[in-house]
């Protein structure tokens, strides 16, 4: 007899998911693959329930994906972005919550630069909130449309190896993902540059290598970090050419990995740094198939946490 | 026999309505509220209409609290902001009008810095023109709002006393609630700093004080206005910190109001500037009420501009 | 028997379509007309498909035009322009459009600073590419707007005598309405400063003057271009005063011009500079009758590309 619905209101982090939370949201998605490749993409599901996509930091493809996601279900989809927000004339951000949430929303998407933004907000509103990243701390529909991936390509995610490559540090999908690969049972290591790996690591259960060679070695998922190019003044790595002959991903080293093996990537890329071009459209990546799901978590979050199942 | 539809076409400020037209955008609006708390929040009454937010000045309440209005009334809408707008390329607000005119939409709704700008272009264009904030001069879908906010929580308008304290000068917020209130048979009183009072306010009607206290000594209504931080440089007011210790609402004296008064903000508030934030969150607040009622005063205008009655 | 579909899954310029094709969509647009005159101004066409307007360049008509074209046919949405897009992380507009590809829209309007950029995209992704406006190439919704504005006021195209003003070398649209005259037998005859003449504009097969009495003598329509404000800095031409005495449309070079000629411009126009007040606004002027054509032709592209017909 398996879970029917989430026990809470809101998709903050894979930390708060059980597996048979993830394994719902999962089936869930499954099942809406298909609306995405219909003559007439829509269901009727949400209509009437309003979503507000509200980004403090410039997103293309995950608002435009729960935008689409909303859209699709029938839902209203409100967008607001920090540029054009009341945020400029200084309200703060539990203010500009409690007036959408006094505006009767259904659902709040939030991204924010501040760690545990979106929990604060959860505690303070009724209505839903979904966690679109929050700093370096968590990005729960990444990580849940890359388990989706691996689920597909490979059948399963137990037993699985799982390298991810990268800032380890600053990376919300490397924390996300290496929650919730582990809960669903495939063992997690970790590569990048010392002064991108965080200090005790290993506390959450990972085995960590400062070679990619290391870590890739035997995988049967090689996910590629981006390299935020922002970080280059602080200096934490030398250059992008030592970078990308350190650290990304190539032919060469990718040939270390299980032959079958699925390389994924959050996007956007920035091709010939963390990835060569070759690798990031070659046949083992699933990077697009990715986006695809992604499109099909939302709409099985949205569809969760409005009650869907009741 | 009550008014059944408005008089004119748009809806530029309180000054041009009667007390028969505010009569019925709140009637009408009161039976909207409704709307916004059922299971599917939305009513097909808009359907193939189109709503145009035409925004010339950042806003996250009034342009989210106008798109919610007309998703939930089932219209098309469409935002225009003017950070992507053509105005970048030159070209005048009146052209930019008549093309949107020529894209047959139904409702304009346009905020703007200028003054009287929504009556130029109610002049000039077939389709109804909802003003939402014009300058200095008047906002009055905020105006309908407050008034629909002290006429459920206190059961009248008529024979209280509103206190409006802060920037009288600058704020359209001020002004168009003068206007309404009085229409509807309330006492309006307003105080602020000297550099902030318009000479011949006592020319609307209203009273007016340099001391907050001797506004508030028994209001019913206290309604505090935004202080507008980009306005500091100009030297009309010392501190912000002064101003809090002089104009700042808090517990003190709000004692000097009526035990049940009602306490207002039109957001976005600057906490422990114009209101001290347990008085924002206390018992007399009704400052999320207000944004609530914000979206069924909005629905009610798209619906009766409309021809909703017809 | 008329031509029922388009050869092509895009829209990417008028030099690629057949008389045929343009004649289909001049038809189907006068038949979408009638829609956004209905007291409920929308049909079910389109529902369930998605439409996104990726515009790497600010416009207020043109994307409010495909979006208002969109929405009128029932059609799903989605606004990404470049100010809030992953285009500042860097990504290049290929992965842009591949993820976008990925999540499943039905069509994808593009405008963009580059010159062949629709034309690229529309051989990497599946989903049909409208061209909104490619650099200095090519903007071929606003020639069928133009052309189907002409059809209607004039009754037919074929022998009438074009005369396009002002920068030519710089202007998708004398380049697309060039293109699209001739196709449908008109004489196209371009007047513009030395400095704004391409060379051996001729091969294209229209006449070129420096005077713009010569262009306009005897002229059925004449077509003004706007000036573009922010090349004056690379000094291509003097003054706007000596713009606006020699190559600026007025009541005296338009008697030049066939009694009943008519005055048109893309918009936004820069009143006073390349077309006088009275002119813009005079009897001659179909300047908003292409703007009202235009959501027309774009409901009928939309149409047409997705399948429509079928």
């Amino acid at each position: 007899m398996s879970l029917m619905k989430l026990t809470q209101k809101d998709l903050l982090g894979i930390k708060e998911l059980t597996v048979d939370e993830i394994q719902l949201i999962l089936d869930t998605a499954e099942s809406f693959i298909e609306v995405s490749t219909r003559e007439i993409k829509k269901v009727p599901t949400l209509r009437g329930k309003t979503v507000i996509n509200l980004f403090f930091e410039a997103s293309t493809r995950t608002r435009t994906s729960f935008e689409i996601a909303g859209k699709r279900l029938s839902a209203d989809t409100i967008n607001i972005s920090s540029s054009t927000s009341s945020v400029v004339k200084g309200e703060t951000l539990i203010d500009t919550a409690r007036n959408l949430e006094a505006m009767n929303p259904d659902v709040i998407v939030l991204r924010h630069s501040t760690p545990g933004a979106p929990h604060m907000l959860a505690r303070l509103v009724q209505q839903s909130i979904i966690n679109a990243g929050d700093g370096a701390h968590e990005h729960p529909t990444q990580a849940l449309l890359d388990m989706m991936t691996v689920r597909i390509k490979k059948g399963r995610i137990a037993g699985l190896k799982v390298a991810i490559i990268g800032d380890i540090t600053h990376s919300r999908v490397a924390r996300s993902n290496i929650y919730g690969f582990q809960k669903m049972g495939a063992k997690v290591v970790v590569a990048g540059p010392a002064t991108m790996m965080p200090r005790g690591i290993e506390q959450m259960g990972v085995e960590a290598f400062l070679h990619v060679e290391d870590a890739i070695k035997d995988a049967d998922v090689v996910m590629m970090l981006r390299v935020q190019m922002e970080r280059q003044q602080q200096n934490i790595f030398p250059s992008l050419r030592e970078y990308s002959a350190y650290f990304g991903l190539n032919r060469k080293n990718l040939a270390l990995a299980n032959k079958d093996a699925l390389v994924m990537h959050p996007g956007p890329m920035n091709r010939g740094v963390e990835i060569s071009p070759d690798i990031a459209d070659g046949t083992n990546s699933v990077i697009l198939a990715q986006v695809t799901y992604g499109v099909a978590v939302r709409m099985a979050i949205l569809y969760l946490l409005t009650g869907g199942q009741s």
